[in-house]
């Protein structure tokens, strides 16, 4: 299934009805052939410094530059053997690039023309990084003859974020279009998150759609297939609530840039997780009602599918799907509420246990398969490497991110009389003269492995003392969720030291000690010790 | 359930016929009372040097010490509120170490006179730790009008361990009463691990029974109890064969005891491992056919209980027991053959992806329980604790190993020219001369985690490279076998360096970097990077 059949199915099966000003987007989606743009956050281009316009005459090693008239560009469009892309007044051959492109063919749709529309709407590729990479596939310069005062004609593509719902001021915003923002980490410390401060990860727009006007598809292994609607699946199938933490692969990111150098994504630091509850309906009920049998499945139905109303897709094994106890929903509410739609209105897949980026939002579709989602997200992203691999790893060859390794973060730190308070993690509140300073943060384990012990250091790793764990309801066949954690330190002790944090998850995996011996160019599943210099 | 309880099952529920030459064994057990004595390996008294006999008038201190006559120390036997027991003419009153003795209550068997004949059958208690500890419990000495010769008269036992099998003679033995001796390196090489050269961990003699008079007894939380012989195993259910590796929680510990100085416990190097295809029957079928819902269980069953013919008991977590993807079996086969004696013949618990101490050999009963097994193995041993912990870790907080950590070890380095061999690890052929030198291994993660990487460092840790992991048949619902691994260095760099490993799991877990951030006093889960100086 390619990409853009799967955006096609998007109007068929899910017979979406936008919102009167959301309508603009989705016909300009259709008339521009804008499915799945780009795959984001992740790419790592090189090119021309933003500021210095390219020299039209000469490249930087002032080699003549090949004049190229506009028509030319134009027939290395999407379907040409080696596409091209102008950026200023720039050309680029992008045919090896796009094997390499962490979002796949998709920046196909941006052949034949400029990219820069496409990049003022998926912002996230506006910085040096990203110019970087594609100055190495520079090719030629615009031809004079083809430039309208100066510049080279740009058609322009409507703003399909237009419809973004408002977001929590307190959230940290890493991208705005599409939304990536974190947590801050005196948010983090209760059990649950609110649901207007859980951290976002979007891939694309936020998709707007009735609930009426809601359909989930469901395809098995044998092309069969059921549809529901919203009040189908609330009337059909038992109510189910859990506690699940959601963690994207990439939280803790900026520790392992930090300690290890650079790595291709967005910067989270300790925010890219939050813990909720979530209600809906088990996809194993429903798997059985649409005819799946589910306690004896046909030995070619390995994975389960997911694809979201915007198309971003991805999988998990099947054996996690159709498990008893492996707790995977459809969830229509959060921590109570209907779903918010930054975090997938009407309908969620939730995949406790595992990486955040299983747990599709606004899913439309359900397939049984033998393989794995053939999406960017589960074939080429949201995997990891080891050192040795550099920055051009083997993404083919490594396992795409399902459980998540244990981690823990220290998120806040109160009471303390004077000593400098590490940045995003100090409550202003509480800055009271005290004697005791109370060190607060998270654990997490996944596959439903709860955390049995949280030690703090305070020099560094030579020494350990035990946090208290903070007892919590867990809600769900095993432990989906984290605990919370405290410390409290003489202020003496405090200041000056480097306090460090471990855990341990009832398989007693722990931590690594840094980031060097897990370094990967994604920066993914950066769960070193956590440490802070105080 | 008391220990004394679950002995005298043994002779009721399983009828157990001895075979001729044990039955003297049996007999003197149940005549004097000795029923599973010493939990073993584990123990770390302290007392006198063995060489120096002690002073009978004075203590190392010359403080003077009382004299004692045998009939007072006889009514310290156990069933006193002060237990003492006599070693060489010192007389030692154990009352506050039997609460902390690993083995247990087990230990008052010998109160009222002397431990050695206990000691000499138990002969893993003869070594100086477990002197040491003892002499802090000294409060005098024999009255000279008691001795014999100048010595205390003692009462002999008959050997239990007179019906022990012959084991291959290149096991490497630990203790030989009971029997506990790992498979040298090299032999680690196949994915099998031959019968004959399995780790041996025996916590007390070998049962001996005949398959005809074996019995199952199934006691359900209500109390209900069903019996079954071997032969109704093996007709009433399917057969099933799965491939797993069974660890021992103390594999390694001598690295763990290398780096950070004292642990209590056999001194096991990387072969106390072993992976076997095991073929038997689902406890799930079975517990169907006792009556017990699977698919509903009450509230109140949460685990299910374990106990040997030679009365060693466990528990794992229903959930486990039951899960129907979970692989719990009970084994009447190892690598196609009759289990050995040594492995559990007729019948071993096999709980794939748990430590091994929860796959109960000789298993005679299953009791499903709102508890835990009672035993000193499930609530003292085979627990984890951390570096803050010291010689005196609270037991009952801590969590009962059932899954375990990820780890790795270098099993054998072949074909080099010249270079010193580390011990134990070397295969003395293929020591032609070569160019390459081959360095093999295994990796292995609990749970069903398969092994995704392995990480080969000659700098210790400071750069990487990637090991060739070797393919092979594994059978079961998720992957319960380790991974043997393959990385060939050219005998140039080989000279001189460190090798490491480090291995990963597909929940993406990594061992840690040393064992100073995982120290624990039972030098337990020693998973830190194996190093190799060569």
């Amino acid at each position: 299934m390619e990409a853009g059949e799967q955006t096609n199915r998007v109007t068929i099966d899910v017979n979406v009805r936008s919102q009167p000003d959301a309508k603009y987007v989705y016909s300009a989606i259709v008339l521009l052939g804008l499915p799945l743009l780009f795959w984001l956050g992740q790419t790592s281009f090189q090119t021309l410094q933003a500021e210095v316009p390219p020299d039209q005459d000469s490249g930087e090693d002032n080699q003549p530059r090949k004049r190229i008239r506009l028509d030319e560009v134009k027939a290395h469009g999407p379907d040409s053997e080696s596409p091209w892309v102008v950026r200023g007044q720039s050309v680029y051959d992008i045919t090896e690039w796009v094997a390499g492109h962490p979002g796949g063919e998709v920046i196909l749709r941006a052949a034949g023309g400029s990219v820069e529309p496409y990049w003022k709407i998926f912002s996230i590729h506006q910085k040096q990084e990203v110019y970087d990479i594609l100055e190495q596939y520079l090719i030629g310069c615009v031809d004079e003859r083809d430039l309208v005062d100066g510049q080279v004609p740009a058609d322009s593509i409507i703003d399909p974020f237009i419809n973004d719902p408002r977001r929590d001021g307190k959230l940290l915003v890493l991208s705005a279009t599409p939304c990536n923002a974190e947590t801050p980490g005196e948010e983090l410390r209760g059990f649950i998150t609110p649901n207007r401060l859980f951290y976002v990860r979007n891939h694309m727009w936020v998709p707007s759609i009735e609930e009426e006007q809601y359909r989930l598809t469901i395809e098995l292994d044998d092309g069969e297939e059921k549809t529901y609607t919203l009040t189908d699946l609330r009337e059909k199938f038992p109510s189910v609530t859990i506690t699940s933490t959601m963690q994207c692969s990439g939280n803790r990111r900026k520790h392992m840039t930090e300690h290890c150098g650079s790595t291709n994504g967005l910067q989270w630091n300790v925010g890219a997780i939050g813990n909720a509850t979530w209600t809906g309906v088990r996809l194993r009920d429903v798997l059985v009602d649409a005819g799946f049998p589910v306690d004896a499945p046909p030995e070619e139905a390995k994975h389960a599918q997911f694809t979201g109303l915007e198309a971003y897709g991805a999988s998990v094994p099947l054996s996690k799907a159709i498990d008893a106890h492996g707790d995977v929903l459809l969830a229509y509410e959060m921590n109570g509420s209907d779903i918010p739609r930054d975090h997938g209105f009407p309908l969620r897949v939730i995949v406790p246990g595992h990486v955040a980026a299983r747990s599709v939002k606004w899913v439309q579709r359900i397939t049984i398969s033998d393989e794995e989602s053939l999406s960017q997200w589960q074939r080429r992203d949201y995997k990891s490497f080891g050192p040795n691999e550099g920055s051009k790893p083997d993404w083919s060859h490594a396992r795409a991110i399902q459980e998540m390794p244990v981690t823990s973060a220290i998120t806040s730190i109160t009471g303390s009389p004077s000593a400098s308070q590490p940045k995003l993690m100090i409550s202003s509140k509480d800055k009271k003269d005290s004697d005791v300073v109370t060190v607060e943060g998270y654990a997490y384990s996944g596959g439903g492995r709860e955390i049995v012990r949280v030690d703090i250091s305070k020099d560094d790793g030579k020494t350990w003392d035990q946090a208290e764990l903070v007892p919590a309801e867990n809600r769900g066949s095993k432990v989906w969720c984290w605990k919370q954690w405290r410390y409290q330190i003489p202020a003496s002790e405090f200041r000056g030291c480097v306090l460090t944090v471990k855990a341990t998850d009832d398989a007693y995996n722990t931590q690594p000690e840094t980031h060097d011996a897990i370094y990967n160019v994604r920066g993914n599943l950066a769960n070193a010790w956590h440490r802070v210099q105080v």
